[in-house]
């Protein structure tokens, strides 16, 4: 691309340095905003310069926050019973969504790839495991912990990992539901999941 | 969207007030940014918005520019008897990108489109006019306009509407050639094009 601009071409390179966007959605974004007014540029900048200054993760679940205790930790409505273990905020995000769940959450930042270098010790374990079994108080007030990761290779050993680690614990480990969707039919469903899916049945309850 | 955290949720709203970003790839550009250092957002930023700051409208041509006159104008190299006559600065990169010209261009920064309330009023006609027969000059230094204008509705009208203020100047008119693409199979060439390229044959020659 040949630019008549200097300015223009520093701000499509910063663009496309984002993923998924290459030069030409660059160039569009670029001349997008220079037919507003430069306010809506100023906003916009500084909207994502100011949120990269001053997130945090929480001290407790390591979810990202604008306090060092996020909203979800600090809600005392909140069931402290049960922690969540996903891999990301976008995961608590999703389960957030549902409005089906009361417990806390605990963000790993990851999953256990030794290919990718990214071992136990890069992810958020310990802490996870020092919230289960403070050193300070004789008992946790923690009952039970549930799995909700990906079963993928790094997901069952990061699962593994973390359930070797609480063996010999009084918490209760679960992991979440697996089959095919509600209201999936049976011929769409992929081989595995079906497969899995009878393997793993259940006993059949009359709804109330 | 259920966020944890309002600066997250300032930022994909940020992202997701771009032309073609929707709020899920605006939390997916947003998480990559957090994953960053914020060195990396704050060169974004600051690149986004020093360019808006910045940007001018050369005050020739109304191409994009750095400075009160762009490159293309401010090289003493180009042919100053040829403007090429286009609708936005997009046309302007696709033509420099070809190395095929050497003439400048005028930027109309837009069509004429009536239903949109875009007038000749609204477009840079004028100044085109006033490069073409300056009244400081008794003779103009403009040989030819060449018209690379989209022949739609509204560019068939624009391209009118120049040509009849046109009419009487010693200046020739002219319009990119149109017809079947270099390379292009004739089968798969749309109706309008080979058609009209059939009526507005020309003589065969022999390349040399």
């Amino acid at each position: 691309m040949n630019f008549s601009s200097k300015l223009i071409e520093q701000s499509v390179e910063a663009f496309a340095s984002l993923p998924g966007i290459g030069r030409k959605t660059a160039l569009r974004l670029t001349l997008h905003l220079v037919n507003k007014s430069p306010e809506v540029t100023q906003q916009f900048a500084e909207a994502i310069s100011k949120m990269r200054q001053h997130i945090q993760h929480c001290s407790i679940c390591h979810n990202l926050s604008d306090e060092s205790i996020c909203n979800v930790c600090a809600d005392k409505r909140r069931d402290r019973s049960l922690i969540c273990v996903v891999e990301s905020i976008r995961d608590v995000m999703a389960i957030e969504d549902t409005a089906q769940y009361r417990g806390l959450y605990h963000v790993l930042g990851g999953l256990i790839n030794p290919l990718e270098g990214v071992g136990p010790g890069e992810l958020t374990i310990d802490s996870l495991l020092h919230r289960i079994a403070p050193q300070e108080q004789p008992e946790s007030e923690v009952k039970e912990v549930i799995l909700a990761i990906s079963p993928t290779i790094e997901g069952d050993t990061t699962m593994f990992y973390i359930t070797k680690k609480l063996k010999g614990s009084p918490v209760k480990v679960s992991s979440i539901a697996r089959g095919v969707s509600f209201g999936g039919e049976l011929e769409y469903a992929d081989e595995v999941t079906l497969g899995r899916s009878i393997v793993a049945r259940l006993p059949y309850k009359l709804s109330e």
